[in-house]
């Protein structure tokens, strides 16, 4: 089961003065990954949240392999690495189209709460949905080893 | 009446592969002397939305007149340029500490509206504090001319 | 000749505690649809500034006239309505899929520029590119008749 | 010997529509604390760069700990955790002024390179500027112990 892919252009604002995607500006590729993921498994992040379940970050990661620059295609591959009671833990790997290079791999962990910030248990459907997403990467890559 | 000021250091984060700040960006440092304004003046912007009172911007123009880089150290001066029933304009202008440059000047517009977002009137108390303020700044410059 | 067009989903990154884009976040927007653009009609920016030509912003507005919320998937059109000897202009609307509505508005003009930052003729097969795309917006809209 | 303190209040542009300053964003605190600390040690990181040497991140992680919202004071502590031939570690720990909690924690490592993005050693008189600040954190704290 392949894990899900989504490109995203680097947009000149996402660049900084070395002339590449500034460091924190991954997190929000990542934020795209994930939200792609959640839409295309049938549970837009959009309608949890008009559900009252919140998903905030609690731990983020990202190791920084190769240069992304102004203009370049990356395709953001997500997958589910791990799934607890009250937690998901997203896996990701951007790379350059063209090339392939592996530019940036990284983890979150996001805690289910709801909308008074109170830690709930993920929600039956969503975990089943989530679930059969586990393992969903047939190359984990480095970002998956750590 | 002097217009308010407040310093902003340029970060990395907030420049381009130009090596300068990223045009969009001079509107968060346009957010950060409103803001301040309405702090000083005794009305915090985050206890209006507290109590229910949103000023979403409507409009938002700006010139760049120089350039500001990596470190450089601004000064945001930002005066209220009209009171209206509904409305409210700020004038602002951003100049380079040391040679005193103009790096930009701008304005925006802002309407008072309730939590469902419907333009409401400007509540009486902010009206006066506002309306103290206006013409608060003794240089117009260019902002002020349009 | 239409206007150009690309999409962009609204990202949880740019939106802010009102629920909605951020207002500078817009001129990111614009941004993408100018690269868009200018890509397409065969000199990608990039391009431009591997061979020393910059086009740093010089004014930019933008009218608010509607919300955009996280996930939604929003239209940049984007334009050139304006041609000088060192100048271009691009005129942009942004409107919501599904609805149409409009969401914003803007114009953004810019100045043709040598690596050391003195203004220049803009090179003689841009303009003749942009030229061509010149008026290219058959339903004007409201940016257009500022 | 105490770490490097800087303050930053939360912009607007900075929180998301789940009222909290957005995740990715707390690494450009991170490179606010990062910047004075080096300003503060008399190596610019702007002057840095001018003379041909770059840091760019190459791994970097957050926990998150606490909330942060728009018009917070927070102040970011920053050391050097480590020091190496060609890698230098930053250390962050960032809290809300007023009741002093922790909001997030995190590492940076940076590697030296030269303006052909090739890693080099560290130069001598940076090595001793940050030695001299290694280990200068009395209260670890969380990040710390990672």
């Amino acid at each position: 089961m392949p894990a899900h892919e989504v490109q995203v252009r680097v947009r000149y604002a996402e660049t900084d003065k070395m002339g590449l995607v500034y460091y924190g500006n991954y997190f929000t590729y990542f934020e795209v990954g994930r939200t792609d993921l959640l839409r295309r498994v049938g549970m837009p992040y959009s309608q949890l949240e008009a559900e009252g379940i919140y998903f905030p970050v609690v731990d983020a990661q990202c190791k920084y392999l190769g240069a992304a620059r102004y203009e370049d295609l990356l395709t953001v591959r997500t997958w589910i690495s791990n799934v607890r009671r009250t937690r998901l833990e997203f896996s990701y790997e951007i790379r350059r189209d063209g090339d392939q290079a592996l530019v940036a791999a990284g983890v979150t962990t996001l805690v289910c709460m709801n909308k008074d910030f109170k830690p709930i248990e993920i929600p039956e459907r969503l975990r089943e949905l989530v679930t059969a997403e586990l393992g969903g990467c047939g190359n984990p890559g480095p970002a998956r080893t750590r």
